[in-house]
């Protein structure tokens, strides 16, 4: 039996995180009630609610389910990695990756890069050869899709700086930017975004070859690539891909590559094959909260809070669906 | 013969970051003078050069030697990890580190705990237990170390804007911030920083049990735990550490920690076993040079330049000691 107090040490700041993603249910919830004054004393400092106090206190609207149809499920040999697709920012590649993966494309294809600090991608490591792999009924060809207006989308704004965008904040749950100027709007390269890999011409890509985002959040790429999803589920086991050891992050042997056993839409499976999964909505009252514990830490661990959270380092909380709600 | 070609979609605009880790001195530099225009026409506008290529045409003055007896070596069965230490920032937890490698207490230890997109940590699992190994000559209490005066660091300071300090840059190499309203500098959790963990006491760190950030750069950290240097080269080596599944990525099952074969100095070892390494300098005009052109990609891949770089992407350059230096 390992004994766990060693892990104490720097955990007990970085613990909220795991909690996120993981998430059970029946965490136990501190009533509201504590936060309030008896009648009979003087009303005591509140303690605030931890990240899992809010989440375990949070009314069930405040949830969604994403939709199967825009659901891709990733299996590894290592276990499943569940991505939501973006129409709303990418249509066109979303249209096409969704052809692709109803004809299972990617089965059996691999990772074929692992870059440090900057990407995982995959496909079909033939692409573009005689000996690629058909793309059978999807678009050979697609526009850029950088941006689009931001008229449209439920934008809602961090009040926090950042130094790539004029505004930055949340839609539909997707880390995402907006310059008031251009009126347009776009996803963010933040941690476990899946973008669309290209060639030099900006309209090159065509969803067969994809790559996630690891380590310090490449924001560079921002309206530089296009962006079809994220990850929402399933992070850790795409991030500690052995990372290639030729320059980008290529496998000079391609037993090296970790295979895709097969990647396929939800709603293309059985509903018992599906994943019981929601996803905090990125509008609500919860994920406000959330994100202000995460801003303005006041539990016992921290010392110093600095009252600033970066778009890339603010939680996207999920959970698995409340049994009587599946 | 693996298929090149595919590796070029969205690789373009990444491949910098890989050259940057390994840069060959062989690389091939475009010669300064094209840059100027010639006596007989107008000045053509000049072709910004490459990352690769400023570093290529770089004086070696503009590159440093770590110090050996603040180079650690920690060695991995996939290899080794390079770690300047920094006693500018954490002079009591540095000397302890120090004496902790010359008794070689990590030898035979792991790394017990890698979390997804924050830390993996290493040290003694049995820390703070009867079945700890022995601290030996080094001591079990030190001082919080979490800022310093800025005074008497050579601070290079980033013009571009950062939500979590007033200042944000460069000292001796490592990313930094400062505040002037308290005279205060501290190194910033930038990825491949190396912290030592710490239970709620903020003096509760002793330098055995280590941690490395990997993902998304843990900022909230800095000033609630000390800093004590960073991975200089082998990142690829530690980050891809598969997570562990228990909360806070600790293994469920001993076997399934990553073996720490050795931690040494480098001026513990034999000149022929050490490292050949160069770190830019980050008060440079090579630096400088470097990060202004990933501040504005000017490389035909990019569509879109935001004139801005966060702290944590400035790449930090290092080489191979040209052979005449060594």
């Amino acid at each position: 039996m390992p004994n766990l107090r060693p892990f104490l040490r720097a955990a007990l700041a970085c613990s909220l995180l795991s909690a996120l993603t993981t998430l059970a249910t029946a965490q136990a919830a501190s009533s509201p009630v504590a936060q309030a004054p008896t009648a009979a004393t003087a009303p005591a400092p509140a303690k605030p609610l931890s990240v899992g106090e809010i989440l375990a206190g949070s009314p069930d609207s405040d949830w969604r389910t994403p939709d199967a149809a825009n659901t891709l499920y990733m299996d590894l040999a290592a276990g499943r990695v569940v991505i939501e697709l973006a129409p709303q920012f990418a249509p066109e590649h979303v249209a096409n990756i969704r052809a692709l993966a109803r004809q299972q494309f990617w089965d059996g294809l691999s990772i074929y890069r692992a870059q440090d600090n900057f990407v995982v991608q995959f496909g079909d490591p033939d692409a573009g050869e005689p000996s690629a792999r058909s793309l059978g009924d999807a678009r050979r060809h697609l526009p850029a899709e950088f941006e689009r207006p931001a008229k449209g989308l439920t934008f809602t704004k961090l009040p926090d700086a950042d130094g790539w965008a004029p505004a930055v904040g949340f839609a539909d749950g997707f880390p995402a930017a907006q310059d008031p100027a251009t009126g347009n709007a776009w996803m963010a390269h933040c941690y476990g975004a899946l973008g669309a890999g290209r060639d030099m011409a900006a309209d090159s890509s065509n969803g067969a070859e994809l790559y996630v985002a690891i380590g310090q959040s490449p924001r560079q790429l921002d309206r530089n690539i296009t962006l079809v999803g994220r990850v929402v589920r399933g992070m850790e086991l795409l991030s500690p891909t052995p990372r290639g050891p030729e320059p980008m992050g290529v496998y000079a042997d391609p037993a090296q590559r970790t295979p895709l056993v097969s990647i396929r839409l939800a709603s293309e499976l059985p509903a018992a094959q599906r994943e019981h999964l929601q996803l905090l909505r990125t509008d609500s009252a919860t994920f406000a909260a959330v994100t202000e514990a995460r801003r303005n830490r006041r539990d016992d661990w921290y010392k110093a809070s600095v009252g600033h959270i970066d778009l890339c380092n603010v939680p996207l909380p999920s959970r698995e669906t409340p049994a009587g709600s599946r």
